[in-house]
């Protein structure tokens, strides 16, 4: 038997690969992370969710020093940290039921038939890793966007190893999470390299890395959560790389909302203060956050809402969100025809929240399109007042994907509907009724993406299914059995569900 | 009520597109897809099965009129012709079928959980149209990968619109297949629009053709089958477009086979026989066709073969494929150490077929790898004799991606074979014991696919999940019952397997 150990890498280095590098610190955790995959890309189920458990367990023990290293860096309010350090570790811990499960490898089976004209082979499909994948973390969730978060969870979770680049706005937290995500997968087995983190020494170089990053030959995927401007600039590279990557980012969304005359009428104060909790939560550095919000000219949601515009409960991110944010909100303000309808109270370094409406016709002319409907990352957000809710489907269609769109409705306006639903299901990916799009409940039928620029595929950064994005397909044909991996052998010893011979089997349970 | 027909495009339109446009053809085509898809987006899957069965049934009905254009278009023998249409028919069928079953909408349901930290709603997933789907015919199979193939097939299926991008290589066989499908199409119910063709005046604006329609700001995905240049330069337009959007491409594949010394031993005979057959089937015009064979030195397949190296059995497709064919095969002579195993004999208008061999050390000499790896489309294959198995490993690994990889190896090897399988497993979609690749079943578990440059995703376009290229998630946040599309309301009137509260079910059929 071939010793494992002679074998070349299963992603394969292209010759001169190691003098094109450009930093030692990528080249090295890359090479490690494909070394590490020679291993995890046949890795046990049992073992991978040993890893996401131990690392689950791991960041809550250390769950008080790290939220204090989180609030000194990124100004978040510490209960909402406390927040997503369970979220974070809720999410390795559904990934690992997901494993377990076991319908993440879209098992199927299809019996040799040899009567048929022409005669079938024996074919046994599964879905493997792709192979390692860069993960670009977020500012604004330190936690559950960034070193442990769901990127890394759903590649591990399936044996791809990750490489991560820090975020340049909490450079500190990166390293200690990653010190005791390291410390984990040692301790529950993992192989060597399957996880890495780099750029987290932050100095100008932070774009460099990142480039050097999704260029690597040795990187088979990335994914990204970050804006447009710097997604789509890492996702050309991946599209002009002499072997193409497939590139999973998350880039910028608007959150379109319409609210109903009927909905304003029976219950406009509660969408008020449902409204400003939304956009300024977390000082409105949320992806989700709604950017823009169709009312009724004249709407009792617009009246009641500048009581509720406060104070901004922290500082920004960084001083480039912080600075964006203020150019965002002078831009929309010098547009003809806005007008401000509440404006905050500025908090130590952070900027007012701040609430500018227009009409329906000024928005939709084109010259000011690219200003009213750019994301502006911060505690702000645009009313557009409509006089007749028809003349909305048109301007609706012109949006930008998004990750969400919400209506407000009475329930008997559910006929109306017809047309704003349909509108707003082409442009986004979540659809929401009677709710606010921030918080991002993560579950099996979750979907956190939307069409471009929300996202730049056809796949989930949140939820079950986003293990899908590290994953390829490959068929066996006519395999002897002690070359198949466990879920497509002829007993289903992993007791998953499979499809075999066309019917969607599930496994007895013992 | 909205009226449907006063609802904007699904998927917008960008200012000044009509003015941008280059050709009237494409941009009517485009238009009317885009219009078909406000009705195509929500039909039921008993009107699209009803689609595809009767597109079936009228192409089955013309198949003799379609036969006789095809073998005076391609040259292709006519026996395997009727067995493409037959395919293609039976595929059409087959994703019918897919459709029916219903898991293609990967439904899943979590309801809400009120006393959850934090509470969740009721999320609902399924799987929508991604919009109107630019499909690029292929010149090598007239029927299955052109106008009526799986594409197409696989489009329609979900319901969204296809905009055929004909092949030059068969223009009238594919402007009357286009009337059979436009006509059949119109029979069973479907909207104004939902297919068409461009490109089939066949001329020198044939690429300007293919180039307007992947950057039409209306076309949501593009697929393509055909060589990794101008797959490339497709996908290089795909992804600069101001909105990307999913490329889904079969470029090429090398689809190497290993022979090891012990199956050699026990039938190198009967592997000669199957080897010549498999290379030049079709002329070798296949994307499955072998294009290396790792044998062992001196072995008896390569003894062997030359008796079956026979006459090509016609022409090759076109005229550029031939001149890339004679082109090919001189590149490969003229290589250091590469010797002449076999030559056939040049049929009318045909090159003859031709076998080389070449050592393994001089194999993996860098300053010729470029040309002994390029795929040459026609009847040739690359012998690459080795004398230690253990040394192929690294060579292996060194191989772009392919479509398939084959092993034939005793099955006492077994044991020997664990590295071989796994370094092949990275390198291609399809693991072959024992057979050739040439031939693809249709079945759910198919997968014609692979690494970069076999594919350029990871996604198949072949078999059941094909249709996954053309979907994307959408998930309904406390949705209404009224606005839930069928295959999410509670008591699942579709009844197709679902994911509810993390539980797979299926249904209880009556």
């Amino acid at each position: 038997m071939t010793d494992a150990l002679t074998i070349e890498p299963a992603h394969r280095a292209r010759p001169g690969s190691e003098s094109d590098s450009g930093s030692g610190e990528v080249d090295r955790a890359v090479r490690a992370a494909d070394l590490a995959f020679r291993t995890s890309v046949r890795s046990p189920a049992t073992d991978r969710t040993r890893w996401l458990r131990t690392v689950a367990d791991r960041l809550d023990d250390a769950a008080d020093e790290l939220i204090a290293i989180a609030t000194a860096e990124t100004g978040l309010a510490t209960p909402r940290l406390v927040g997503e350090v369970a979220r974070t570790t809720g999410q390795l811990r559904m990934f690992a039921a997901v494993i377990e499960e076991g319908s993440y490898v879209e098992a199927i089976i299809d019996h040799a038939a040899t009567s048929a004209t022409p005669p079938r082979p024996d074919l046994r499909r599964t879905l493997r890793p792709i192979g390692p994948v860069a993960v670009f973390a977020a500012s604004n969730f330190p936690f559950a966007f960034s070193v442990a978060g769901g990127d890394t969870a759903s590649a591990l979770a399936i044996g791809a190893p990750v490489i991560v680049k820090a975020h340049s706005g909490h450079p500190l937290l990166s390293l200690r999470t990653a010190e005791i995500v390291s410390a984990a997968l040692a301790e529950a087995g993992a192989p060597d390299g399957l996880f890495g983190l780099v750029g987290a020494a932050a100095d100008g170089s932070s774009r460099a890395i990142g480039i050097e990053l999704v260029e690597h030959p040795l990187v088979a995927a990335a994914s990204f959560t970050g804006s447009v401007a710097g997604g789509r600039a890492l996702a050309d590279r991946a599209a002009a790389r002499p072997e193409p990557i497939p590139f999973f980012g998350e880039l910028g969304s608007l959150n379109p909302v319409v609210v109903t005359a009927e909905a304003d009428a029976a219950r406009g104060e509660a969408l008020a203060a449902g409204l400003a909790g939304s956009f300024q939560g977390s000082a409105g550095q949320l992806c989700t956050k709604p950017g823009i919000v169709f009312v009724p000219r004249g709407s009792v949601l617009e009246a009641a809402l500048p009581p509720h515009v406060g104070a901004a409960p922290h500082r920004l991110l960084t001083e480039a969100i912080d600075g964006g944010f203020r150019n965002g909100v002078e831009h929309l303000a010098a547009v003809p025809g806005v007008e401000l309808v509440a404006g905050g109270i500025g908090s130590e370094n952070g900027p007012a929240p701040v609430v500018y409406a227009v009409g329906l016709d000024a928005f939709a002319d084109d010259r000011h399109r690219d200003v009213l409907t750019r994301e502006v990352f911060g505690p702000t957000t645009l009313l557009v007042r409509y006089d007749a809710q028809d003349a909305l489907l048109p301007v609706l269609t012109e949006l930008e994907g998004s990750l969400t769109a919400t209506i407000h409705a009475a329930p008997e306006g559910e006929l109306v509907l017809d047309g704003l639903v349909e509108v707003l299901a082409a442009r986004a990916g979540r659809l929401l009724f009677d709710g606010w799009p921030t918080g991002v409940a993560v579950t099996w039928s979750q979907h956190h993406g939307g069409p471009w620029p929300a996202t730049t595929s056809q796949h989930t950064s949140v939820g079950g299914t986003a293990v899908r994005r590290f994953q390829r397909p490959i068929v066996y044909q006519d395999a002897p059995a002690a070359v198949l991996p466990p879920e497509l052998q002829e007993d289903n010893p992993l007791r998953i569900p499979r499809r075999v011979d066309g019917a969607l089997r599930l496994p007895s349970r013992p």
